[in-house]
């Protein structure tokens, strides 16, 4: 293993012991967003060799599940998820890993876009399931480290362009530094206005929900265009109240995602072709034996942090 | 004009004077679900002739608006509807109405079916916006009217059985009636037990919402299969609590309709063919000077009347 | 194994010996349409218990494959496939097979039934591919086997009607006593003609293409409506002409099927609510002690035969 | 009218006086390619003004027919064209057109630009009805005009790159400048086997058939993944080979195009966020006296050229 991401979750076992049913009932590895460098291959793997730099997709379905032959396997209730207790993460030296969930690295993206990958795959879901449009313009709520991913891969994936919402400036400032992204500061404009201007009272064709918070779940329905689709990406602890009248005189589509499935190709190869470059994302890098002041760290929320990395090898 | 049949909504502008912001100003004609004769055509009508039995679509969008122009022209803030106010409604001897949106009945289709198309295409609509894929097991919850709809459509459009719920036993023995559908009384039975057993715990392909009830909108995620469907067909009056973490687990597509679009022709090729009969769901036929006394017994709302029609015709 | 039907493609290996590059280089078993009860399950097998009446799918791929993981398994091309050399078919008494490629009949579904399930679902293919809208009509050209089955699955799968064509007048016969299809023989009428005549010249909204010949490829633009599909499931053996503009002018989608993927369920389940019956289509059931004579007979090719089974219980 | 591009058809006008059925029999004013200044607008237009900059879509539907009211007016039989006979182009100080079919530019969207929207419409359409994923592979084969607006509106609209093939070495060099472009020069290199090496071994996600050329054609087997789409954009005059075989192998999903629909309103924003520049495209600019002389040009055909503009304004 060479990096390893933390991730929300990670921080909220460090600090929690457990998140909703999962708890950590003995001690457990964290770390699912990782890349590393292959020692040793299974007889049967043709499409990797030792040497080769990889990542890896830290949910493993049960092959033979109907979720699984249906190829959504991420909704396989079977799944076992790093990091997800009890299962142990990856932040260890070594892993072993199905051959069918490692992909191999092109030379030119380096291990800590690698391990961003992960990350990056929940928003190549969200982008996915959108059915975007060539030149839709979307609307992104919330500009954490998630609407941050899931903005960038609008764009890659379509996009015209994403106006992206917060109450926070400095995430603002860090996802409007990239060409094609509009920041709305919640603070001083309403989204819905914002909307109605730069899209000629039309809407957004594509409304990536990110923030999870009620009031901007109940302002869909001013956002989306009509025949427009809504992705819900943002976890919302409880149940929240949903205009289901004002979505319906819209003829809105509405998904929702969990994780992500047949993403990470796709993504890797977006980064490898240069149209998302996720480096201005790595906040900060520490090495192995400053993991818990990495965790620490972390546990901070900076609002200019957007991912702290954990480097395995000197 | 022939039939004409007596809607919810028709109803509540009879007795209440407006829904929501529609509010009858003046006296207004009621009706928009009508079949009736062609007595005289424009001069460059082809598809049409005088003498020919005819149903029409009460909704007129301005065809050169921008969602009229992408097929959804149900959703173009333009559209004038029957009986909606100002717009005088179809419970009139003659009316004017555009070729384009007037259809030829097939000869052994009567006006009483005719007058039915109207309240099928919401269930047309609905089976549309599904996507179903032949063979889907299907949940509608409600069974009113519009559930009732929506429950034919999703059989003739391809589902293999329909599972649908209420808590009115007459209305469940009328739908119950039809081969493929499964009735479910809820003061009796947990639908979620229901479709558990019957799905082998794999839940429903498709789920119509058409009660509106906010503890069926709650209970959706334990009802929907992975990556299943959902269409919201009922129309709660306030916002209701959405479970989006439980939808989100289960990978769930919500579709949202508004009235209907392009669904005349394929709602009266599935009549035609006799795949979908609703002669057995109009419950009593009034002629036009009783227009009033039919008007009351819709307003009853007997368990056991679906739909009530008035003959202007002899 | 109780129920074995005979296949064109199993009339073929035991006539020539091979198809394409399949070529049989040592005894073989045939067969590939079974059903029959479980006398044994693995420990881990939770679906299944010994006694169940179950049918079971021929293809076999690697699950970590990426077609697999995409949840097209069918086009994985590590596939194993009964009675496709050198692998063994299932007309034997006994087979090993996967539970997650073996289903469970209902207790209402025969046997013979339950190995029509196969065949069938290559129609049940062709008809998801097709992504059918409630009320179509669909045109299906050959009325072969496939193309019955292909018809059945069409209907039952939302398609309000089906025009079928065919140079043969015993199968217009058989298949032409299902409700909703009309029969078009080729002999005596233009299949173009047919459709334009009874779509008011729009075209079918489905062409599902069985016949493989040159001149019903090439007749394609004129029978199919503007924005329609075509299913290409006939297979001729070298590359035809297609016309390519004339297809562009209705900007028609032209699918591909391969064998199936996800569909035996579906299939049984449409079976199973009597949404389709697939009985009139077993044209004689032989016991195992004749399956020379079955063969022989399947040889013959009768325009009255669609399927000849095999029974190998008593 | 400000400037107006030069197309292949204008060009075969130009030539021969004809297209197929369309033929040239009275004095016809060529050009559809068109983007001027607003001079008057009726009473009921609202989203236009007089000076604004705009573009302008050829083609007008029947707004009531079948076809648009289905959202694709493109394939209305009844749709009027700029410049294909009887229907006069647009090449002339002032033209009358709807205000439905005219769209504004943006600011900084120079009337040159403009003027390409038309063109890079076609790549639009083609984009759309692939249905890209984000970060899937797409082929071009055929790196005419046709082919270059294709390309750009596949990295455009999702693909992570474009792997495009040609004989023609200048046009190769043109669209091979373009960030995320491959080419495949024929003369040197198999198509099939670049694609084999960039995609290990699986194809490409969707292939843009822009060639025309038969032996394009009846290669795409070799060239789509499994599960992969197959756009036809190239007019082959004739019927061309197709292995349909080898398509159903891959169980490909193949689309046609016939021009675009609602498409104009993405192509402009794509082009304003910079995510899509065609001005590199643009091989010359003659004035309006020169239009002769840009015919002539145009008739030349050289291999650098990719589209010749001419200006009605000083």
């Amino acid at each position: 293993m060479d990096t390893v991401g933390v991730c929300g979750s990670d921080v909220h076992y460090y600090t929690h012991g457990k998140i909703g049913p999962f708890v950590v009932n003995a001690p457990m590895v964290l770390g699912h967003e990782a890349a590393g460098e292959v020692i040793a291959v299974g007889a049967a793997v043709t499409h990797l060799a030792v040497g080769d730099r990889v990542c890896m997709e830290p949910g493993l379905p049960n092959p033979n599940s109907k979720a699984a032959k249906l190829g959504i396997y991420n909704v396989d209730p079977a799944v076992r998820f790093w990091a997800t207790p009890p299962i142990h993460g990856c932040l260890a030296p070594e892993v072993v890993h199905p051959a069918a969930y490692t992909y191999k690295l092109p030379d030119h993206v380096s291990f800590a876009e690698g391990a961003m990958v992960e990350p990056f795959a929940i928003g190549m879901q969200a982008a996915l399931r959108a059915r975007i449009k060539p030149g839709d313009v979307a609307v992104v709520t919330g500009a954490g480290p998630i609407g941050m991913m899931v903005a960038l891969a609008a764009l890659a994936g379509g996009c015209a362009r994403v106006i992206i919402s917060d109450l926070a400036a400095p995430k603002l400032q860090i996802i409007g530094q990239y060409p094609g992204v509009t920041t709305v500061n919640l603070r001083e404009e309403s989204l819905a206005e914002v909307v109605a201007r730069e899209t000629a009272n039309w809407g957004a064709d594509v409304v990536f929900e990110c923030s999870g918070a009620a009031p901007a779940i109940l302002d869909l329905p001013r956002i989306v265009a009509p025949g427009g689709a809504i992705v819900l990406v943002g976890m919302p602890v409880d149940p929240v109240p949903f205009d289901i009248v004002g979505l319906q005189a819209r003829e809105a589509r509405i998904e929702t995602v969990f994780r992500y499935a047949n993403v990470y190709d796709r993504a890797i190869a977006l980064i490898a072709s240069g149209k998302v470059d996720l480096r201005p994302l790595i906040s900060a890098t520490l090495l192995f034996d400053q993991s818990v002041a990495a965790f620490d760290r972390a546990v901070e929320a900076r609002p200019t942090d957007v991912k702290i990395q954990i480097r395995l090898r000197p």
